[in-house]
């Protein structure tokens, strides 16, 4: 948690964003896993987090624009609570550690909105993405969500990081680095995919919060999001960990490697791999203030469809491929995201705000549809650099049968890797006014640092 | 995953418990963490899990009791899902893994139920925990929830385990066995509280599906539900560890140890100790078929009454003293709860249901009012054994202001105990038809056992 004045500026900052009415913020209440009274760790909303940095469930907030004044609505414990919870602050405790002078319990927090709308002033909510926020919403007759105003200054405000946020963002990345070094350490053949994601989520924990998003530890890195994590490892094979950390903060880190099994790459692992790794440094060598992050999208991409050339598996001419969406067949992903208080960050304020502007909006052309993150970088901001080259059995046999880019693309050549995988290298990025750095010590990355860490 | 035959059999025996209609069985959603797209690890609603089996999101079930038929409702992936998820089976492959022979999409359950209710058709459905399938409740129309004939049924056939379930709960013993293992080898002066939960937390990620609720590891045991985790472990303490694992089958266990941080007890902390030990021995030495298992809460508070007796903090008549309450101030929790599917078994289906029944219905006797497992045992139940002494100086204070059972009672020995903490003692009972057995290894539990587990 930062200082009562952090908490207390960003309110005022925001308030100076919105021309009026209320601003409420729903804090989280307890997820249920299995039953009501069996729970999720408790995760904050991010954005109660950032404006009332209060981690506990169950406060409701708001930044009354027009008035000045911030209040926390929450209920203080009763002695029963207190059997189970031991001796806990009360509201208005927790609310001067973060610079609100107000505090009310919950009860009065459907009166205190009735009478502001009753003055024709706007509540001003963002858009809930757990169905008990929806309930309360609707119990608080608050209906008009998201409102657009609230989302645009919050995005515009949390994209900017401060070097208080950074340094939390390196904490978080200090642990990733523990959590990757242990996977190095644990790959070989034999071992359970299940049991390095114990071991580095373990890490997680034990050093943060937790786990920034459910580890992906496989050696089918060509399925973007898998969780089955059931496989033994075997050599020969190419094991995917993309795995990061949330500092206590709930500040992220998100990094991904690729290492061979057996602790040696073969030269067509190598071949590949060193394509996407060029193309993450790439990204590194040109990403500055003022450049739309499409451009180092379109740029990673343009590296992969030429290296795939190199091998044989795109042919013609690199940007008419790159042009006519050849690079989707490889990269079917955008080639990172904002990071902040969530791994995609602000990812609840929704992608349009976060990765578009009016400037640059969301695009359907083949070279950038899957392209997230398009904006202008600057100065503060904190983007994922994650290009990766996947062989997808089901997305080749598409395209060979409908004759997508048929003319780019060998797929003769691609039967030979429908049984490679896939590989993305991911670091984390820090837009400065001169240009970029990575966030937090580099993990091995080059062919020979990942088989230095695997020797033992 | 059982045989389909066990399921089919499960479902079976179910519909011939109910007088007709249509029994709902929604399962799990992904739950979102701090976005949509950030979830927390899959956990399947356990009802679902017990007659349907399927392990993933975005399924319901419909078991129907006058056609005899049972019906998988489901999405089959697309092409573009494939991508994320990889090749998976479809809906109608997984039904058949767990005998169901009819699936169909989502999109027709509406007008199923539509067709069931037109025929004067009951629709049972148990209580939702997640707003997420409150939701779908009440856009499925099913608004008579729950259905106390469904609710029974379902506790009826789980609250006695198969020897397949018991297999499974054994796994979850082993892998608490390994996490309560690496906490006595961890907790040592200068650790921190934060480092236990994760490496506890991981090892139970490592050989099953995770924790079967968040762990307790605190200095602060007479903290009942102690979440904090945050202090650092000091010579002269005690910690409690109360914590389990989930089988891949989410089979569950929970085991607690209290050890003392130095690695030897005072003789003060011994004294409390071997009265909770003598309290949880004795359970396993009355445990049998029939017993109401409000006798053996009764008799663990008495064994606890007897003991603080020794150690001049109650006076007086000991059986008075349980019947007036006066066990509440040292224990104010049940000696234990069902265990299975759920760590606090059928939670999600109510407590009144699973701990009382018409014989044994919930009391506020002084002497077990909070006690919540209360009916009789029979053959296959499987139940937590937990008893405790805890020193909690709110509870302490407030009891001396109020003179509650101030005759039982010799406060003044109690300002010695108020920076004591706690002491919780628990294993896990099979009840057999001959009496009962302890699942899994038992944990060090002896002063000396504890001590040597700590020895390094």
């Amino acid at each position: 948690m930062f200082s009562s004045q952090t908490y207390k500026q960003r309110r005022d900052t925001l308030r100076g964003m919105l021309s009026g009415g209320v601003a409420l913020f729903v804090g989280a209440v307890e997820a249920p896993a299995n039953a009501l009274s069996n729970t999720y760790r408790f995760r904050q909303n991010s954005n109660f987090l950032y404006y009332f940095g209060l981690d506990m469930p169950d406060l409701i907030a708001v930044v009354d624009v027009d008035s000045g004044e911030d209040i926390i609505f929450g209920n203080d414990l009763t002695i029963s609570d207190l059997i189970w919870t031991g001796p806990q602050p009360t509201i208005a405790e927790l609310a001067a550690r973060v610079g609100v002078g107000i505090t009310k319990p919950l009860s009065e927090l459907p009166a205190y909105l009735e009478r502001a709308r009753a003055c024709g002033r706007k509540i001003h909510a963002t858009q809930p993405y757990r169905a008990e926020t929806a309930a309360t919403l609707v119990a608080l007759n608050v209906c008009d969500v998201p409102s657009e105003e609230l989302v645009r200054a919050s995005v515009a405000m949390r994209s900017i990081k401060s070097a208080e946020e950074v340094a939390e963002m390196e904490k978080a990345c200090d642990i990733g680095y523990k959590m990757h070094m242990k996977a190095f350490e644990m790959c070989r053949e034999g071992e359970n995919e299940r049991r390095i994601v114990g071991a580095i989520e373990g890490i997680a924990m034990q050093e943060g919060w937790g786990v920034s998003f459910l580890s992906i530890v496989s050696q089918h890195g060509e399925t973007l999001h898998n969780r089955n994590c059931d496989g033994v490892l075997q050599n020969g094979r190419l094991l995917l960990v993309d795995a990061g950390a949330e500092a206590l903060s709930n500040y992220t880190s998100d990094f991904t490697r690729t290492m061979p099994v057996s602790g040696k790459f073969t030269d067509k692992q190598k071949d590949v791999y060193n394509i996407v790794l060029a193309a993450n440094n790439h990204v590194f060598d040109i990403s500055r203030p003022n450049m739309p992050y499409r451009d180092a999208h379109l740029a990673a991409t343009r590296i992969i469809l030429d290296g795939m050339k190199q091998l044989g598996a795109v042919r013609g001419n690199v940007d008419d491929a790159l042009q006519a969406g050849a690079a989707y067949l490889f990269m079917p992903h955008g080639l990172g995201h904002m990071m902040g208080l969530d791994d995609h960050d602000m990812d609840e304020l929704g992608e349009m705000y976060v990765g578009y502007d009016a400037e640059i909006q969301r695009s359907e052309h083949p070279s950038c549809k899957a392209c997230r993150m398009a904006r202008r970088l600057q100065p503060g901001m904190v983007v994922s650099v994650e290009p990766g080259i996947y062989f997808i059995p089901a997305l080749i046999d598409k395209w060979r049968a409908e004759g997508t880019c048929k003319e780019f693309i060998n797929f003769d050549v691609l039967e030979g890797y429908k049984d490679f995988g896939g590989i993305r290298l991911e670091d984390d990025m820090l837009i400065t006014p001169e240009g970029n750095r990575m966030l937090g010590r580099r993990l091995p990355i080059t062919v020979e640092e990942v088989e230095a860490a695997m020797r033992r």
